[in-house]
């Protein structure tokens, strides 16, 4: 069967893998996450089997104080990841360029000028994953002694994207001219300044530089909680989840369209891709083998730990075998800390038992078998509405992406489900996105 | 002649050019500013120069609202530079890559970050061009109505270089270990939080990455105002600057290397690159014609606007061929504006002859000569102790560039002031910096 819906796929990036204890795994070189050449090979893969985008997260601090048990986690962050992908880009020619920046610490302005700068710089392939910052060891590295309160923080992101779209929109579309004839740079009446005076924000604009190959840079978010899902539905282009069961994951899309068309947005410009981490291998048995191999090298203390920060609540003074207490409420990860409580009651888990089945992936849907297998899941979750395609999560890197590469894109072609080669150049082309309509009549009416 | 002392030279590299009217030169393409492929040449071409580093300046705003008198200036700071210098780094392999980020508007967490991460992704080649912001129009895209005053701006630009070099002090050599068996990805006792507390920032650090293979990226500084000086002879490594003169030059660099034997710095370790537009051409006619072809291309209304800006006073009001008023007192560009009236003083010019004197080059020393010219006067300002290199501004792009490349760099070869291959792989080696130390003890014995 041939679809005419085309599942997106993104490669998340992690370091060496996105399992907890990743590079602990013979058959892993730990140091290459320190490596340019590393991710740029992950990057040629990636853009080998026609993935829509590379994707990195990121977070402004160390994960906690320098201490033994936080030397048990390798860094998840440790390149800029701006940097990063300034570094690929003109080593890969088509490949979605995804980077997260939080727009808590960062002065719009400064913002809008380097996603344009790599859209420019990539001929069309950047995206800005919008988050906020939600830990107070983040915090601390910025002056503040606590997060800002969750509320607070998404009012200020969604005045923040206003502000990063209107410098994004100063520039109509050829207004640089580069007349030497004329004597002229860049037509002046087509270059506008924001003067936007807000509740958070006071920038003059216009940016310095001209408007970008996509218009501009995909507008991409992951944040899941009510005040993740209302800027999701009024600002995004593609939404990043994590989701445990086909049905969450078809309420969670289902909620986010109906948000978008409220707002009068267009729900199919609105693309949805829950994070899978998949462990393929040609046999079921070989695939459960490195499941397996993983979770037996997560130190117990490490997954306590990572749970008691999520819930805000030190687990190491209750019993392993027993439930999980009550969380404390959060200014930090609120969705995440519901899908944790959510699944530990419905499935009357042990703290054992949920640190087991998160320490993995984080959260993020685990899927354990051979080739088919994971098709079957891929394309069960696409065809009855709970995605509108994945957001890849090798537990280990290179290997996990090359496997999922190498054994499953190929089973996804076979059914019809995605593309063999790219149709266009810029991430908003693969995408299927179109062009954000440049505001000319309104900014020159003004 | 041999000497043992070699020459530094940097490439300073602006769009299609230093010269005002550069981009309209017929034999520019003036939209190759806004192309990657363009800066890659010229570091390309300046590697295989064996030029110590490429530098960009910045400026965190467009040159004035838009307007008919602004789209006569090609945009000088298009892209934002450290992300222009990451996609440089994958596509060249020895040359520095210095970059401008003002300290005036990014949290020195993220400035350490970012070039801790280039001096990574490139192999410690990064070095930052510390600067403050010294512009109403920077301000007005950072919430400010004004620019901060210049004394304020100096102080606090000394404690944030203070918080940057400790978050890249703050992994020991070797800390991070990627050892498997041991299961320790760093060693917590050799990562250090700076937990800084002072005036203007708190920060607690440690970085998210560790010590970089230059330890930390090379320091450099182009203020010259008093406050601009005592902060280099503090903490610079290498100083750009502008100088009309051998002899102003000599006292400058002779200043810069009292005040930080003062501060118990080993002078040599602090090395002083004037500016120089060189216009270069087989035959002196052929050079000045194209310093004249330029000269007649720049547009007087660009000229008197540069330098009213830098002068604090409309001159646009005063006669063209009358003597320069008295400036207003400024927060902004102050050595500057000294060198302008200085100039203009000295030398009894009117405004207009200011204007031709100063627009070409924008307050740097300019040449018009002969390879041998051109050498002659690099020599006898380096082996006066006017310098120890310079920072070449190319009129054009790229043919100022290659030509100097290709007609002034053999010369300085043949009498034995430049290298003929580098000797290192860091920028330090190429400048011959120490690795700063790591201060392991001080932090241990906290």
């Amino acid at each position: 069967m041939v679809h005419n819906r085309q599942m997106r796929l993104g490669a998340f990036l992690m370091g060496v893998g996105h399992h907890a204890a990743g590079w602990l795994h013979p058959s892993v070189d730990p140091r290459a996450l320190t490596e340019l050449r590393h991710y740029v090979h992950l990057a040629q893969v990636a853009e080998a089997a026609k993935f829509d985008a590379i994707f990195f997260a990121d977070n402004v601090a160390m994960f906690g104080r320098p201490s033994e048990l936080g030397a048990l986690a390798a860094p998840l962050y440790y390149y800029e990841p701006l940097s990063l992908l300034a570094a690929i880009a003109p080593q890969t020619e088509r490949i979605g360029l995804i980077a997260t920046v939080s727009a808590t610490y960062l002065p719009p302005y400064h913002l809008a000028r380097k996603f344009a700068s790599l859209d420019h710089l990539s001929g069309g392939r950047a995206g800005w994953n919008c988050v906020t910052s939600g830990s107070d060891l983040e915090a601390h590295n910025f002056g503040l002694d606590h997060q800002l309160e969750h509320a607070h923080r998404y009012a200020r992101a969604g005045e923040y994207v206003e502000v990063v779209k209107a410098l994004w929109n100063s520039w109509e579309e050829g207004a640089l001219l580069a007349d030497q004839a004329a004597r002229r740079f860049y037509d002046p009446a087509r270059v506008h300044p924001i003067d936007h005076d807000g509740q958070f924000f006071k920038v003059a604009g216009p940016l310095q530089l001209d408007r970008t190959p996509q218009g501009h840079p995909v507008l991409v978010q992951a944040g899941s909680s009510d005040d993740g899902i209302a800027l999701a539905a009024a600002t995004a282009e593609l939404v990043f989840t994590a989701q445990q069961s086909r049905e969450d994951a078809i309420a969670f899309r289902s909620r986010l369209r109906a948000t978008a068309t409220a707002n009068g947005r267009d729900p199919d410009e609105l693309l949805v891709l829950p994070g899978i981490m998949p462990f393929v291998a040609e046999t079921r048995e070989e695939a459960q083998r490195l499941h397996d191999e993983l979770l037996a090298l997560v130190d117990p203390r490490l997954g306590i730990g990572f749970v008691s920060g999520l819930m805000g609540v030190d687990l190491s003074q209750y019993p392993l075998d027993g439930p999980l207490p009550e969380p404390a409420s959060t200014e930090g990860w609120q969705s995440r800390q519901k899908l944790l409580v959510d699944t530990a009651r419905a499935e009357g888990l042990s703290i054992r038992q949920l640190i087991a089945r998160i320490i993995t992936a984080r959260g993020h849907k685990t899927i354990v078998g051979t080739p088919g297998e994971i098709a079957d899941l891929l394309e069960d979750w696409f065809v009855s509405g709970a995605a509108d395609g994945f957001n890849i999560m090798p537990p280990i890197l290179p290997q996990g992406l090359e496997a999922f590469a190498d054994l499953v894109v190929p089973e996804l072609r076979r059914r019809g489900l995605f593309r063999t080669e790219y149709a266009g150049r810029t991430l908003r082309d693969h995408l299927g996105l179109p062009l954000p309509h440049a505001p000319a009549l309104a900014a020159a009416a003004e």
